[in-house]
């Protein structure tokens, strides 16, 4: 009989950003994003937790190798963006204000054609300690 | 196209506490909450992880500005419970028992009125490590 | 009116473990399993994290004491699987590959006829800080 | 040839005290001690780091069976301390203001006739994850 | 009879920064900081602990109000580096490689002259989890 | 002029062994090592912090690159130990009671002869997150 199971893979990478919209004056920026609006970026030391929820093979124990997923998200995720500024040196937030809320959405879809379909992934994001998010809610 | 993304601000507190039920026996009250029944009081560091779920806002990238939402933490949940007597110095546990669960639910609902009705609420509580809840579940 | 609230306790374990599949030959576990096909075994700080959702009694304000939630799992997993080998001392292992998805779900079934049925249960297992599950997902 | 290894057992306990100064008026410890003078108390979850220095014995590889170290802290501080007012409950803060300086002394003093008196002995305490001590120094 | 006491406040900023030697060219600055030498600039949350000795005042029972370290720290180092670009919007690395070597030890030079000089200063910075420096050693 | 600064990198393996005196009956290793002594062995997940204590290189700001300190602990203690039994496994603990006191030392001789003869090192060792040692103390 099929049970379902979770499991997590954790994976860090540090980059640089910054929050703006490009639409905005100066002044309407520093109103909303204050400090994170710097020109000349921020940083932070980011952790991820990417989430699989499906049935375990019965001839591996295993509802995917953890090495494969970590493998995984470092080609998609770490590769694209650790020791990046996300603002300049990336074309997913070339245009898109990199908060935690859209950085966690990229990511989602960004590993979502990588994992196999019959499995539900949901991405947790820690920008800091403080601050983290996760996608889909 | 809309999609929901649940952020999460995270805030601490050191309060004392006693657990027992007014309505008891001493003999009651020590069978049931053994040495938290302490008469002097005991405390604790809480710590407490807000959690929202919202679509963000496409002109700022934010579900909401955690710096917002950590100042109605601290306005509604630090300011009445920091460095303070839960039993003796707070009009929400004069006659309610402090108990985990308990906190949980008052802090979930002083901070409810102040969170736009949009978005989905729901509270952490670490009384130590290893002792932990969640409201609503 | 009644409202669930969810409540957590952790506790931890230490054991050895092997992976493999008793059906294959060494070099299709080696392909599969890698270094955790070690047939002398290697081993893990297990960290366990129980949740059960209920309605806080109101005479109490406790889902349940975690102290008693903390004795059950010291009873059906600490004693069983602490400083033990998954593999050659437990019967529950003796024929199931001691992945971290078949351990949470071996946990939960110990834990989950010692819990009153009014609760739901859920199991989180650490394997390590970068590897974990959850069960029922 | 002997050479010198540290050893470190971690333990913790619950409590809630009041800083003031018995000679001093209201207004003066309230202007030292702040929130930290709530004549109602507050509270912490304390963590101990309990360190010996000394030299491995050849037979067992131990420079201390850590399970006796553990031991000895908890007849010592836990059994003492845990789930207690340090101002009203206990004689070593009958007098003594319980400022983390002086509850690591008051420890450390507690565990040295304990110990044997070949090895050195080091602890650390935490007050909150952000403020700690640690003596002697 | 003095006795002295370690008291530790912990800290947390953000921001980002280069590593490179203006004096080489590209191909040895790659060689040698690989992908830290991102001319656009990478980031991280910088966790800090500032460490002082000293014997406790026998009136407060306090090496020093960490409320007051705090503040310090806040205004030497955090208003200074949080949300930055040590490269760019600092004079202290205007010229000096941001390695988290020279960045303790211009924190410890900067924190200096605000600590009472009976008190010795050590300061802590993690630059990752697995990363990290003390000044002086 | 010359200043030292300490440097610190941490990393993981995980491992089985038990804990025995070969010249000694079972009864006696069962009253010293208790559930350590298990024939069939238990396990850990260790952590290693490896620290250096040296003048930073005024060209680089490093008192050494910590990418080649994380290769080196690789190669001497990650490759030799990970998914490992201590015991069976390793040259170093075929005699050796695998001691948390006598693994750290063994890990600091592997590694003394690959350091920089002008760079101290000191090792510290997690058990588990209650129980660790360093060397030399």
């Amino acid at each position: 009989m099929a049970h379902k199971v979770a499991v997590f893979r954790k994976e860090h990478f540090n980059a640089a950003h910054r929050l703006y919209n490009k639409g905005w004056t100066d002044a309407q920026n520093d109103a909303v994003f204050g400090l994170c609006n710097n020109p000349n970026y921020h940083g932070h030391n980011y952790e991820l937790i990417v989430k699989l929820v499906g049935e375990p093979d019965p001839a591996t124990g295993y509802v995917i190798d953890l090495k494969v997923l970590s493998d995984i998200v470092k080609e998609e995720v770490i590769a694209r963006f650790d020791h990046k500024n996300l603002n300049l040196d990336t074309v997913e937030f070339a245009e898109l204000n990199p908060t935690a809320e859209n950085i966690v959405k990229v990511i989602h879809d960004l590993l979502r054609p990588r994992i196999d379909s019959k499995l539900e992934l949901t991405v947790r994001l820690y920008e800091t300690e403080r601050n983290f998010v996760e996608y889909p809610a």
